[in-house]
């Protein structure tokens, strides 16, 4: 049987990346392969139900620590659930973002550190690294740009005053964006950064590019 | 400022633990000390959503390591919001079941494995051990009766076959109680096991010589 194919998308906020992810399920789809899409966090019932309790709770203070536990409780059951039965059938699965989103933004933006979620990434997702990760990141000041249009709707809506509001945000962001450079450099062989501005036509066939390259290998 | 101290109770359903813990609690404040209880799961209204998502999905199959992250990040919650604050305030923190349980419960009864629930503590509790467990283990005979006895009514209830869930629970607890001697014997410094079938005054008196002496350690 055929091996099965771990591929995720990751990225900032408005990266393009569930945009890429759609059109690369269309063309798999269109050359016969067998794709199942999924999403972190989310995708499965029990998903649903950590988010529906962290939008719940998000006035009651809970701790970065059971934050982060969640996120990877969650991410064990869409891998029990939806990914390990998805690549033993031989598909090739398609997530939008993985551990690397957890690394970049609970790691690097609100600076828990890398080695916290590697560590709990190791004992609780029983090894299941993705076997391509394709990272969409734009220079920073297109990045923060759009982030920038997204807060400024969210300062308006909260009462913030929207220049501290940006400042921190750019900050964060930075943060963010610098983590998911870090994670880049440290693993070449299994992260491809797109840092083009292109249109989404082109970044598409550079994508497929890629991809049409690792699948023959897989052989 | 004087010292917290953080003891928690231990042992299977049904052991008498958290009689001895009110017990305590009551002794310990009749002699001006300043005392929180707590327990685990539950506790804060995080831990609180928790078990109400667990009690709802356990028809849907959730996955042992996505439980278990529920499991640690009820703990975490629990110290950034309970635990933590009141031992800094030099409290003594009674706590109804910790890091052992799950080590028992999960790692034992369920066969997860010690090793992954301590590198999950490691990671998630922030290198937070209680300075003094007690553990409450009469011998397995008793601890099977009493289990059987709430387990006959759960088996009746559930139209199960109580013949046969009686032999899977009496195998279930066998793992349970020998992960505790095991944690016990591992840490002697730590956990003190208290084997007595006496009544609860007498373990009462025997708890309390305990905790007396480690009191007064702790200067």
């Amino acid at each position: 049987m055929r091996q099965g194919f771990f591929l995720t998308f990751e990225g900032l906020d408005g990266s393009g990346k569930s945009t890429q992810l759609r059109r690369l399920a269309q063309w798999l789809e269109a050359r016969g392969e067998s794709v199942v899409v999924t999403r972190q966090p989310g995708g499965t019932r029990i998903g649903d139900g950590i988010r529906a309790l962290l939008l719940d709770s998000r006035t009651e203070s809970i701790s970065p620590m059971a934050e982060l536990g969640f996120m990877f409780s969650d991410r064990a059951q869409s891998i029990a659930e939806v990914i390990r039965p998805a690549l033993d059938a031989g598909k090739i699965v398609l997530c939008d973002r993985y551990t690397d989103s957890t690394e970049a933004y609970q790691g690097g933006g609100r600076q828990l550190g890398s080695e916290l979620v590697r560590n709990l990434h190791q004992v609780m997702c029983g090894g299941l690294d993705p076997d391509l990760t394709l990272l969409l990141l734009p220079d920073f000041a297109r990045s923060l740009e759009r982030a920038r249009r997204r807060n400024g709707r969210v300062a308006a809506r909260e009462g913030k005053d929207e220049g501290r509001f940006e400042q921190e945000n750019e900050i964060f962001y930075r943060r963010v964006f610098d983590q998911y450079g870090e994670i880049a450099r440290r693993e070449p062989l299994r992260v491809v950064a797109i840092e083009s501005d292109e249109g989404i036509e082109s970044i598409h066939q550079h994508i497929v590019h890629i991809v049409e390259e690792r699948l023959a290998r897989r052989g």
